[in-house]
């Protein structure tokens, strides 16, 4: 196969795709995910077939279990696969939304319509159900998708790609709207990242390497996130209470998530109190702890020191940084010189320091006595997302189906001309 | 001077300014830029005595007269700019507005918080008044900007930057929120727009050349426009005057601007009697007219054969190609293939077909029943404008303070915890 020339004809079947699914309705759209829906059921078999065929090579090259686990598509899986598809088919259809229309004053009527992107190329690892869930998301917002999966899952991404394109197929929507990559060639990568022509936004999901892998070689722009070094800043006016449970659902909910805490920050003035009940809280759920020196003299048994590194380090793992500081401006400081931008919160009642925390912390989320968990587009009533964004250009934070839009303006006159 | 350092410097005095920039009050912003007016004001004397220099080193140099026009500040120029100044200062400041604040399910409230972008760097040509432009922009959408002017009006934004930073002084805004750089070493704006740990965005003012070499280098988000090959469509349902009328002010009104109008479709169902008006109106301008064979068949003699490179070609000049069309569809596969995305227009009186080319039409502004020349920031109400964009990511068409924002998540809560 010649990747340029593979990829020159991809590029151009999602682009030439682009302008009709852009302005397919929302009925004809839905129905074709739902006709998706339909052929990944009658599918079922083939595509837990195609997945055990992966999980046997996988094995034979003795990848670690980790991948193995992303790898595998079990049964229940597949149906939360399919509830997820669902849950797209049931979100509002971003495309068409008219904001801000206006009279101007030589009486041009202007507005924002909401539009798709155009074509969406995503690079990801192993996770086959990411197949669906892209190219669900990709669909409802009507853009154009090239999928690029891992190769230990190409087995599995190509029984989900026939499904798919049945359903395409059987509901008249442009047949090249998702394609599914069939090469295992790095090079298509490498192509499909420097093709603005015919590709619009990128959106890498995966490790931190895939994502500074795609972004050192991207001609197009990318929604990305690098890391997830989310604070909890316990601020003197803390109810202790709270303050407990916020840092214990940060840190201990999930450990190998983008929105757990890796670094807690605790006001001078409440941390012998507080650590008096976090730190056997932590170590009953079994955290390493890793304090600052101010911690290391409170609890000297509990905890080793934390180094210069810890504070820049997204552990995604049962280990947490602490740190006591004087003020808000010093926890301030903290996370603008430590943290990733990507979601930090404050505990505190104290109105004019919340205040001051939301506006000035730089980041994609910003919170006040709530745990930093909640920084997912489910939770944010987004529907599925297509990943978090710590960049500021675009969409920032969770996107969801409107980060894959854009705002075109219009303007409807009756025969007005400029300086006439 | 090594410009490695002095960049490097430049870039950290830029980021650590913008966290005070951003969290200043309205009234401390326009109280800067109000200074900076008294400032300018005062030394209007020293600023064009700085720009005669300019022009005479670059009379000297044997420049050309476009440039040198370009480059001139009269005292009216300089009046000007002090009235564009005047009209940022009444912009509202689009920092801090909060969107769609809602509660979720979870007893969470979630919105979104409009926030600087951070660092902006402005790369331009010639003209002084620029500096003065996007010094204002920026520090009204709360950004730190670094600006880079061309090397023969160096001295003319010396001086600017002198009154700029007498203002930014005497009202206690951060120093170095305005930079103009000082050097003239191409390798500066190399190191400008790759150092992404200081510069969040970069726009590029100018010609076609300076845009093309600053995205190839860029490391950083660009927003750009390449080209502006605008079109007017005129549909069978047109009304013939308001046609003639719309078509004339797009391609008359001004010849050297993007949003000027390069290429008329025309219905063939009112090719002829279109032609017989519009070829002597377009004469009587000194507009020379490229012809598709069918309008050449209908005008053997006012005009001459439109090439394919006619189509794609921004004259920015009294030059106009001409097309016959039979459909809609016709015109908008013309505009999607020849054209830049910029600003296209339709003329109808047909509401199902401009409801078509609204939707359809995939350009920064759409337009029904106006001319292209309403694409611009002044006219949609933004005030200034910091450019155009052709991107579809992050901000579109015209850029004003909303394009130089982004917008962040937050989240009040009252101890919630995920899963809890």
């Amino acid at each position: 196969m010649n990747i340029a020339e593979y990829m020159q004809r991809i590029g151009q079947q999602a682009r030439s795709s682009a302008r009709p699914l852009a302005s397919s309705t929302t009925l004809h759209k839905n129905a074709g995910l739902q006709a998706i829906a339909q052929y990944l059921n009658d599918q079922q078999d083939q595509v837990l077939a195609a997945n055990a065929e992966d999980m046997r090579a996988a094995e034979a090259e003795h990848l670690d279990s980790a991948l193995l686990d992303r790898l595998e598509l079990t049964p229940a899986r597949y149906e939360d696969m399919l509830d997820g598809l669902q849950q797209v088919i049931d979100l509002p259809d971003p495309i068409g939304e008219i904001l801000g229309m206006r009279y101007r004053p030589s009486g041009i009527q202007l507005g924002q319509m909401r539009v798709p992107l155009g074509v969406v190329g995503i690079i990801y690892e192993s996770r086959p159900n990411v197949t669906l869930e892209a190219a669900a998301l990709c669909l409802k917002s009507g853009n154009a998708a090239i999928l690029r999966g891992g190769s230990e899952s190409l087995r599995s991404n190509q029984a989900l790609a026939r499904a798919i394109h049945a359903g395409l197929q059987s509901s008249g929507l442009p047949l090249h709207a998702v394609q599914v990559l069939e090469t295992r060639d790095r090079a298509a990568v490498g192509r499909l990242v420097s093709m603005p022509e015919y590709v619009d936004v990128i959106v890498p999901r995966g490790g931190k390497g895939l994502i500074e892998r795609v972004s050192a070689e991207a001609k197009v722009p990318v929604i990305k996130h690098l890391d997830g070094i989310c604070h909890v800043y316990i601020h003197a006016d803390a109810d202790l209470d709270m303050a407990l449970r916020i840092a214990m659902n940060a840190k201990t909910h999930r450990y190998g998530v983008c929105n757990a805490m890796e670094t807690l920050l605790i006001d001078s003035n409440l941390a012998a109190s507080m650590l008096d009940r976090l730190v056997p809280a932590m170590q009953s759920q079994g955290v390493e702890l890793r304090g600052c020196p101010r911690c290391l003299e409170l609890c000297p048994n509990a905890m080793i020191p934390a180094t210069e590194d810890d504070w820049r380090t997204e552990y995604l793992a049962p280990i947490l940084s602490l740190r006591i500081v004087d003020h808000v401006d010093a926890a301030m400081d903290h996370i603008d010189t430590y943290g990733s931008h990507h979601t930090d919160a404050i505990v505190t009642n104290n109105l004019d320091i919340a205040r001051r925390f939301i506006n000035e912390v730089d980041s994609s989320s910003v919170m006040v006595n709530a745990s930093t968990r909640f920084a997912d587009g489910f939770e944010y009533g987004l529907g599925a997302e297509i990943g978090i964004s710590t960049d500021k250009f675009h969409a920032r934070g969770p996107v969801g189906l409107e980060g894959l839009t854009s705002l075109k303006w219009i303007v409807l006159g009756n025969g007005q001309i400029r300086g006439g």
